[in-house]
């Protein structure tokens, strides 16, 4: 019987490694580590980088479907966003924030600190969706905003907002749409110019399954302007004007770019784009499909309201009542190898658990895997199920 | 004849790749690219993560002689001066800026972009380091500065400042000293503790011989007591009391780091430790040494007045009278498969060119190779030169 099975020993993990199951950063595929691991060349001097850098923003720019410009930046995701709200957002700026979430929320923090005025916009839960006509009730009633915050997929909480909806509406505004779709774009069909978002944010470890270190940004013409327009701001890292005047205007790099994730970075895209992406769009919902399922077989609740709300790329289920989140996730980690991530705030901190099902974990041995671990480990802990029940769960489904 | 060898194809160097022999990003040793195609950890979730990164600063610390906090950062060296500046300068605040090139002036501008006043000492000429003297009359002639800002090693002139001579007067201030080491740290004996430096600033793709992409900071308790009184600053990323409030207090990462970067960094950071420091500082001596006799055989003038003034790191030459700098380089590149860096600027901008003779490069091999390539794109723009010269004087010197 499958529960008679020894585990291997923490020893076996430490050397053969674990299966990475938490939304980001998720599993690097092979030929990803392969490319990182070439001799680097020099980003500021080799003649034939800004060529190469500027096929691979345009090969991001298909991806993400967009003629604009697309911004590639030595850091974290977290740069992105900083670097988009403080390029963007003058003192006393009123902004549009709209919330349905921990991201969403934060947002509104960040808005504060470059000193703008954030106008939320919230859900009344994060298990929640926005309201599109609650979006355009605030558009009408504050016209002078200069910008617009969404994050498509509420990674804490597994959830999608309707972006194609919501971002018709605010095309009849002036202001700039900001949307962090960092854990969503590659994951999910996402018309940037059709849609009309003027700075859409990703980054290298969700969905692109490349290591943590690049982030990226498209910026339509108009924010572009907007950035240029403005005055400087005392940081150089952060300031995207630094990156408009020598990168955009010159292909010259204000300062040298971490090459070896950018080897990374570019193979990552184009693993994306030789599967098609339509392909990987339609494996991403597959894998959701399943993978919510699977859990709820084994007894585990949706964490979202609704199917509809879930994202392609993240599943979160209600942690069972009696369970230690804390000691669920190192109980998988260490006797069963799998590493499934919890989340953090008043809200869901505890009450949640997430599958990464982005990129390259949006495959059904992955999942299975996780799945798996993650039964066998809520049996340990005396949560009544039946081992296996996961498993058809997700075939019937898939 | 030497002359008569033919020299490999464009091709070639595309596939087996050149040399790079600018000053950093550097080769990256073949144990630092293993180690950089690791899978990935989660740093956000893995419980061992933690103690492995504080493990990774404390070993920067033992190279830069601190047992200070020191910060790893996810970003380019420039994010590491960024922060630092943001976060300790105040508007209005009053900071004696030491400049000898153009790195050193640079950093009055970065000042004034913080909205605080730099005073600057600066010396005559690019080619000379900064005078002591000088340094103790404008402490005492501005006593009411909170920060001083030096740059070690000049990269663009080649030259080093003394570092322990003007830390010795500024300790006499209650200034933050802010040290930018970015080309020095690990290449020289730099005694962070004894020289009462504040922050000493670093980055991954100097000496350290690791890809671009991390940046790092020593902190002294007064450095943080000032970055934590201080009011918020707008930027989040370049915003270091995040980082005292999440990783030095509770030892948790604010977002996710560059995890492969840090797999390269900590294997670098390894090598110097296992190779010895002073092993690897006198290497260093050695190897600059040999290359200025080398040059100088080739008829090379050395651009820095003084020997005494070169770093041990990079070596920087005039470019002889009637030489295109950028078409020398582009044929050192394209037919002898070697990089070597010029600089910018209108004092330095096609009057120099740089050997980058650090971390990972100061070897003989490396050097000969650059050497040899240098000095034979030199005669076919015609300048008269005996071949084999400058490694007749490279090993009479080493």
């Amino acid at each position: 019987m499958i529960q008679d099975i020894e585990t291997p020993s923490e020893e076996f993990f430490n050397i053969h490694g674990r299966l990475l199951y938490a939304p980001g950063p998720t599993m690097v595929p092979p030929r990803v580590l392969q490319a990182m691991s070439k001799q680097i060349i020099n980003p500021d001097l080799d003649p034939d980088f800004p060529n190469w850098l500027l096929e691979t923003s345009r090969l991001v720019g298909k991806i993400i479907k967009t003629k604009n410009e697309v911004l590639i930046l030595p850091g974290e995701g977290m740069l992105a966003l900083d670097a988009a709200l403080n390029s963007v957002i003058k003192p006393n700026d009123e902004v549009l924030v709209l919330a349905s979430g921990i991201f969403g929320h934060g947002f509104a923090d960040m808005v504060k600190n470059c000193r703008g005025k954030p106008i939320v916009v919230a859900t009344d839960g994060y298990d929640e969706v926005l309201s599109v006509e609650k979006v355009k009730e605030a558009l009408d009633n504050h016209p002078n905003i200069t910008a617009i915050t969404l994050v498509h997929c509420e990674t804490p909480s597994g959830t999608l907002n309707p972006l194609k909806e919501i971002c018709k509406v605010c095309q009849k505004s002036d202001a700039i749409t900001i949307v962090d779709a960092v854990s969503s774009n590659g994951g999910t069909d996402i018309l940037t110019d059709e849609f009309g978002i003027d700075i859409n944010l990703g980054a290298s470890q969700k969905v692109f399954s490349a290591p943590p270190g690049i982030a990226f940004m498209s910026l339509s013409e108009r924010a572009i302007e907007v950035i240029n327009e403005r005055e400087s701001i005392p940081t150089f890292y952060s300031d995207l004007s630094v990156w408009t005047k020598s990168w955009i205007k010159n292909r010259s790099l204000p300062f040298t770019h971490s090459i070896s994730d950018l080897y990374a970075f570019r193979e990552s895209v184009e693993i994306i784009l030789e599967e098609g992406l339509e392909n990987g769009f339609r494996r991403h919902k597959r894998i959701s499909k399943a993978i919510i399922a699977a859990g709820q077989a084994m007894g585990l609740e949706l964490y979202p309201k609704k199917n509809d709300y879930v994202s392609p790329t993240v599943t979160a289920f209600k942690v069972p009542t009696g369970i230690d989140f804390e000691k669920l996730m190192l109980l998988m980690w260490k006797k069963y190898g799998v590493l499934i991530a919890g989340a953090w705030g008043p809200v869901l901190g505890g009450r949640v658990l997430r599958l990464g099902n982005m990129g390259f974990g949006a495959n059904p041995q992955f999942a299975l895997i996780a799945l798996a671990a993650l039964e066998k480990s809520l049996k340990d802990f005396g949560f009544q199920i039946k081992l296996g029940a996961a498993n058809e769960a997700f075939w019937e489904n898939y």
